[in-house]
């Protein structure tokens, strides 16, 4: 099988490339199985590269090019659509945004469409596509209401992956994603990056800043988990999805005081004290607009799960990222 | 003031033109007032123009043409548009529908955007958003969930005008329509079409084709209410309307068989016998996956208005029509 991840070297995108050659062989449910043979990774920026195994290609170039994405499309059986400008820089940059995420997204699909074979597409999509005045629990039926030009273009997303899937001309599906926390390495220009820095940077002994009150509440899910339902929702036959092709993922929900508390817990005061509070309106104001608590009913039902808590998915960074544990010393 | 009509020359279009020239004046809460000194009405077909007025320009062009639509729209103030492929056009001419419903909308509002003056714009979306699974009474907050490429395309124009108008580029406001009956004219290529001809074609004492069961519910809307709409829409203050753009217009709801028994009350049995029941699985597929049931709380609180009853709305046909009663004689 031939496989294209966009935004492949990003840090989901690397890390399910990692995952996917790890597995060699997918069986999927009424869909294609069978080896692995070759592995795109298509990224605006190079990255890290995922060194000296023969399966895989890096390309460098952007999803909205169609040369590019022609290239690397053409050929695949299952695509992970993960290249997208995040939610602060397509607020900030709102050319920008669109040119990645809804023409990018565009492109891609028209690609998968011309090749005539129907391939498997998995689209990562955003709580970002809820804002403003929300239910207290966000569920399956909760109408979109983008609050910033990320989550709008998400959402445009979905519904044109539901309908190139309704028409025949991929076999797609939406997973709408959590804030993704602890991610490793640098702050990217989310406004949720803040909830990897709080954690991340006191491990790695560094100062950082919070830019949201401690009672902000969080819709999380860790990297690994978000791994695992990149691979079950592609694993899944079209019909066990049905009509409806968008799947509100599950997350677990805490505040930004529990996860500091956490913290504590785990590094000690030494690490929570290299937290400065300095609150930013913006980012406040981003954060307050999505969704706190969400019963993902659907996705359990289909075999997605959440983190059962934020001690395990802080241990889980140390170990994954092996972190040196200064304050065991 | 300076208006644009995009589909200037649909039937909308030209009611809409007509009685803002008879108005001749405007006044918009919070916005601009004063008097109508030109009326461009872009469509992509040469209608019957409306003859002598030195106010109005027909120009004829694609909404999805940057040339063209920059011309028309760069001194606009008030924007309508109404212009769009329909629900059977747009699901058997894909990329058609695409160019104009998506792709035009996206036109339309760069090119408004790039004038810097934040026009105000009511875009015309549809029921057609909804689909599928649906509540047996659809809200100001059900999911969107369409069932065609009409209905996804018109779903990503309203985020896009919520995003637009997030974003200061223009005052926009998004009417979600139910079915327009009755029609004048010839049928279109909309599924809908034989509402209008089933109560049309008879006045007219001809043959006509109804492609559903008696049973399936209907969401409509005369002409005149729409044309109302449309005005209350572009009279509006933005704040009025607040942060959520779209805005579900009050139909009323009846079923096939109930039109038809208010044709035979009003033009008797020899005009229901010019209806021939033929079953058309795609349209009833499409009719079924509509909303029936509307309940439209916060239009109702802007002041749109339903119309009270199908008799009416019959009656109102035959009197803007000049229908001549054969039925009488």
């Amino acid at each position: 099988m031939k496989i294209l991840i966009t935004g492949g070297n990003g840090f989901i995108g690397k890390r399910l490339a990692e995952r996917l050659l790890e597995l060699d062989t997918l069986q999927l449910d009424g869909g294609p199985s069978g080896r692995i043979e070759k592995l795109v990774l298509l990224d605006a920026f190079p990255g890290d590269r995922i060194g000296g195994d023969r399966r895989v290609e890096v390309v460098v170039g952007e999803v909205s090019d169609r040369e590019t994405v022609a290239r690397v499309a053409q050929d695949a059986d299952l695509v992970w659509h993960l290249a997208a400008i995040v939610s602060s820089d397509a607020e900030a940059n709102f050319d920008l945004g669109m040119k990645v995420n809804l023409y990018g997204t565009l492109n891609l699909l028209e690609i998968l469409r011309a090749t005539g074979k129907r391939p498997r597409l998995v689209n990562a999509s955003s709580l970002a596509v809820f804002g403003g005045d929300l239910p207290s629990v966000v569920t399956d039926r909760t109408d979109l209401t983008p609050k910033s030009s990320y989550g709008t273009q998400k959402a445009i997303g979905e519904l044109l992956v539901a309908d190139y899937t309704r028409k025949g001309f991929v076999d797609g599906r939406s997973l709408r994603l959590p804030t993704i926390a602890i991610r490793p390495g640098k702050p990217n220009k989310a406004a949720s990056t803040f909830v990897s820095s709080i954690i991340r940077e006191p491990l790695a002994r560094q100062a950082t800043v919070c830019p949201v009150r401690p009672d902000s509440a969080m819709c999380l899910l860790s990297g690994r988990r978000v791994v695992d339902a990149m691979i079950r929702a592609m694993t899944l036959s079209s019909e066990s999805i049905g009509s409806e092709r968008t799947i509100l993922l599950p997350g677990f929900t805490l505040t930004v005081a529990e996860m500091v508390a956490v913290l504590e817990k785990v590094a000690g005061r030494e690490a929570t004290k290299l937290i400065r509070w300095q609150p930013d309106a913006n980012i406040q104001r981003l954060v307050d607009s999505w969704p706190g608590r969400i019963d993902a009913a659907r996705a359990k039902a289909l075999g997605f799960q959440a983190d059962s808590n934020f001690e395990e998915v802080v241990r889980a960074h140390i170990e994954d990222e092996a972190v040196p544990q200064w304050w065991r010393q």
